[in-house]
């Protein structure tokens, strides 16, 4: 059945590309000119096959089913992290982070704004963020179901996730940062053997600014910061002054290397300059050897910041037996780095280069080792896979899967192969199969990916435009986040997803990985009301609390009293125990709405407005008695 | 396939029933035990069917295959509307109305924050709301696709959404309500006949307070208020003064009616109270009476509000011959109130009585003419349904739809069938199907069952709870909405969808029934910078403008220069004219981003903040060299 449609959609190459390029690659001509699509690229896209109709069919979970897999996904610019459960696609959850959010009151009690923080007079720091990857804690080279974090680009912060409870518990601002992009947790430690689990978390500053960020000089001149922020504390352990502008991070798995793919070397501030190099760089940190530069004193400080910032610029890093990181050779502004799941490469995708380049850690080693003369030997392979290549994923049997942003596809890619191919023998396949996606996907990733449990199940692609793909709703049209099943032989297009712009990046983990509780415990808030009796108005001046609790389908008060101009810390714990139990608590015309889990207690605090009677009621559906569960707050002039 | 499945959740009625009193009917023992459930209504549940795989393959559309209805949701605390696609139920939309939007820079706009209304200082006047019902524009009893209506129940505020551009364009905060609940278009005009399209909407008033809400006194002389909104304008037109809590509104199909179902008719203040009589009210309004009594000038005005206010309470309005409203009674709590397709019914859900009450709208309008003594005359039939009923939804074909709270069902019922086993026909079955739901089901709506095209095909249920339907993502499920295929004898389950809470109500309509624009037009914005060369920077003191456009891969301007504490408002017009090249503006530590459609011009105005080099970029994914468009702000001491 799905074979019909896939073959409307798999029009010739060229009139495909035509039609392509009437959008995302606009005014980008001379670019596309120049790298004409290689030819070993050139096999036809080969969406339609046999197992066509059984692999959409298993997306398409019946009634009560539930999915296999969970997925973290980035919320782009609404700021927050997406829940889905694959391979159905289904959105469960989104936490909130850096954004308020009107659901949960994230941004509205007083427990929330302490992670988000404020400006003097209280209110948020920031209700603006635009989060673009997310990556999850690791033990022996898998996920251990602790943490996932997540970037900020705009404020540079970064937000970490709890994954017993599904919520944001710490968020911190990176100190002379400014674009914060790509970020990867370490999945063991460099020296300690006994570390097998993330201790750190690698954060790539992506804009270039003056150091300390005071003046507008020359732009030449600016830099970009790498930091390593520690997984527990949450504080900034070290920085690393750099050359061009970090996209992503990627980790090995022996705790020894991490990098960022960096475009933009040439420190240009237009985009033309940005582009004007032939080649720029996947940038190796030695995590060794800063830290023990660090102990050792060797760094600065930048403006008020304390945090210690040691200088990998490629000028200070020439000799290999003290270099602090390594600036391996990768084309044209290369977008995205990736380690694969055997622990031998790392692979950058060209972007502006029609190629991918594969790395070999074990010769990066060997170069700050001084075992190897040329840093570039590092490079095992360097091979044409189609025009605007971005990201790649790995299916635990040898191939890649790598976005190919403007041509639309996804390309499968054998990196043995490649290795061959670029070694000389010209007659080895590397390019396996190629898949139409509608329509210029950015991300994608597979079920395990970044783990050394890669399964090649499912691959997810996030398609930054879907045109045509759903019914219209103006101009804002949705992106299009497409499952494809890579099990066999032939990816197999399964399902068209829409999505709110704009997310980015996410992983997909098999669901024993989490072990969530879906009960607070009453015991780990300290403000906690335990008993309804302890309900009640203490007034101390002008301040007054309100104590509360709720159980369905009443609050505990069934009326309390203010007066104008007080300064209320309302608190209410939901003593109701029963999982899914959840209650809110809205306050007309005073801005209020939060809602508290089971056994949970949240906080507010607001000025009483004008006297009058406010009707304060449960906003989230409880009981048969739900729109009678109400209190009233009397404001006495 | 599906057969299995809805075999294991179709447990016999009592332990189900012991099952689902866990959560949401805790501490209702008192109330369960008296409405037990009703001989009529002890047909098991029928979720399985010979058709059910076959349906649940309906809403499982094959990649790139569009839906055939688009659906209206309200987004709940969410404060904003869901735009989806069925049958499959994909959420292809989410349109910001009351509550800020980071993706689209709703709240952070000039343009936007003047819709949502602003304090003295210009911060927001609100960022909280709780949106329930949504319902759209008539013309001939059919949905002519010009504009939505949403509540926001916290503020008592009403959003317009303009359906060519899915966007919200006004909101009204509505004086002297408290509690705004229920929403409805009227679908046409009860005297001009020439008017056969909306032209007023009514809003229903829950809280009942003083008024003027200045004090606390006695809660038995609060009163809540009914008000007319016009669909045009926007202001209030007038409004009704009414005993008892509005829940829903519905509309006749001749203009001439209006009704709410009204709990607490008792004017209790605590819920023991509000449910201690045994019958409330489905209260009607004469519109064409009201309009005329405002007309001539009896009305009073409430505090500082210039609205025209009649007195619609019982007490002044037993006099059919003068009566502007009619208080119909009917059972216990009832919980909304449905017009029927063929025009001749409302029906009223029990809640805490298992019935369902029609009521003949011919017969109320015989009251008000003289012609009918008794007005409870008017109930055709009042029917046991089941325990805990709340909405109906309609298939056009005689059968009403009424989702059972407490049973966790939906029951199929025949109207008609209703009217004659009412009327003494004890062989009359009325009670057609069941359908068990997971879990608690709220509102549910069919397609096109709120007009007179009624078609019967699907019918979706929002279930307030979702247990273990889902993957666990910690304290806060989802809920579930479900699919159901109506289109046969029996309903068949064809899919769950996890949705965040706390969406209430929805409409389901036909897709060419609105003709959605896709790229805005340049002259639709007086400040719109029509050419890159009226792009710069204008001084006016300490206020600067700053003028710019935007075609991907660059802004028109490189850089641009403001000095710290200057009033920045940067405008900036998309002039990309290509369907779906959205590009976004985000400013660095300045709490800006938005975006900018093709052909939309926005502005922001902000205070630039310490001196520095300050990266503007893309934010929305617009081409290969997406992260190379950026512009400077540079700003001076």
């Amino acid at each position: 059945m799905s074979q019909d449609k896939t073959k409307e959609v798999a029009t010739p190459a060229l009139g495909r590309r035509k039609f392509l390029n009437t959008a995302a690659i606009a005014s980008l001509g001379t670019l596309v000119a120049c790298n004409e699509k290689p030819g070993s690229a050139a096999a036809s896209a080969s969406s339609a096959s046999a197992a066509g109709h059984a692999a959409s069919s298993a997306s398409h979970l019946k009634p009560g089913e539930l999915d296999t897999y969970y997925g973290l996904w980035s919320g782009g610019h609404t700021g927050d992290m997406r829940v889905l459960g694959l391979p159905s696609g289904r959105e469960i959850h989104r936490i909130p982070c850096f954004v308020p959010d009107a659901l949960v009151g994230w941004g509205v009690t007083n427990e929330s704004k302490k992670i988000m923080g404020t400006k003097a007079d209280g209110s948020l720091k920031y209700t603006v963020a635009d989060s673009h990857h997310t990556h999850a804690s690791y033990k022996d080279g898998n996920y251990d179901g602790r943490y996932a974090w997540i970037n900020d680009k705009i404020n540079s912060r970064i937000a970490r996730i709890r994954l017993d409870y599904f919520v944001c518990d710490k968020i911190t601002q990176l100190p002379n940062v400014q674009g914060f992009h790509g970020i990867f947790p370490d999945k063991r430690d460099p020296v300690d053997e006994k570390i097998n689990y993330t201790t750190r978390v690698f954060c790539g500053g992506e804009f270039a600014i003056p150091m300390p960020n005071t003046g507008s000089e020359d732009s030449s001149k600016y830099r970009s910061m790498f930091s390593c922020v520690d997984a527990e504390t949450m504080e900034v352990r070290w920085q690393v002054l750099i050359d061009g502008n970090c996209d992503l991070v990627a980790t090995s798995y022996d705790g020894k290397l991490a990098a960022t793919n960096q475009y933009n070397t040439e420190m240009g501030a237009h985009y033309e300059d940005m582009m004007s190099a032939e080649r720029d760089a996947c940038l190796f940190y030695n995590v060794a050897r800063i830290e023990a530069a660090v102990k050792a004193g060797k760094f600065k400080t930048i403006g008020d910041s304390k945090v210690p910032v040691v200088d990998g610029t490629r000028e200070a890093n020439k000799d290999p037996k003290t270099a602090l990181t390594a600036y391996v050779s990768v084309p044209k502004n290369p977008h995205g780095v990736n380690a694969s799941p055997d622990g031998k490469y790392f692979i950058c995708a060209g972007k502006l280069s029609p190629t991918g380049t594969v790395i070999d850690l074990s010769k990066v080693l060997d170069w700050f080792d001084g075992k190897s003369e040329k840093l570039d030997a590092a490079i095992v392979a360097e091979v044409e896979l189609g025009l605007g290549p971005l990201h790649t994923a790995f299916d635990g049997r040898g191939n890649a899967y790598t976005t190919l942003f403007l041509d639309s596809q996804v390309v499968k890619w054998n990196v043995e192969a490649a290795i061959k191919f670029h070694a000389g023998d010209k007659n080895a396949k590397y390019v396996v199969d190629r898949l139409d996606v509608q329509y210029q996907p950015g991300h994608l990733n597979a079920s395990q990916s970044e783990t050394k449990a890669a399964d090649g199940k499912y691959l997810a692609v996030g398609c930054k435009f879907s045109k045509d793909r759903f019914l219209p709703v103006g101009p804002l049209h949705p992106e299009n986040e497409q499952m494809i099943d890579i099990s066999g032989d032939k990816m197999v297009l399964m399902a068209d997803h829409p999505v709110r712009g704009e997310p980015h990046d996410f992983i997909i983990f098999k669901r024993d990985l989490v072990r969530p509780k879906q009960v607070y415990d009453l015991n780990d808030f300290p403000n906690a009301i335990k008993d309804p009796k302890e309900s009640g108005v203490v007034r101390n001046g002008k301040k007054v609390t309100v104590k509360m609790t709720s159980q369905a389908p009443a609050f505990s008060l069934r009326e309390f009293t203010v007066k104008k101009g007080d300064e209320v810390t309302l608190i209410l714990t939901n003593l109701d125990k029963i999982e899914d139990l959840t209650h809110g608590f809205a306050i007309p015309n005073h801005n209020v709405n939060f809602i508290v889990n089971p056994q949970e207690t949240a906080s507010v605090t607001f000025i009483a407005g004008n006297p009058g009677v406010y009707w304060c009621y449960c906003t989230h559906f409880c009981h048969a008695l739900h729109l009678e569960m109400r209190t009233r707050m009397i404001v006495e002039a």
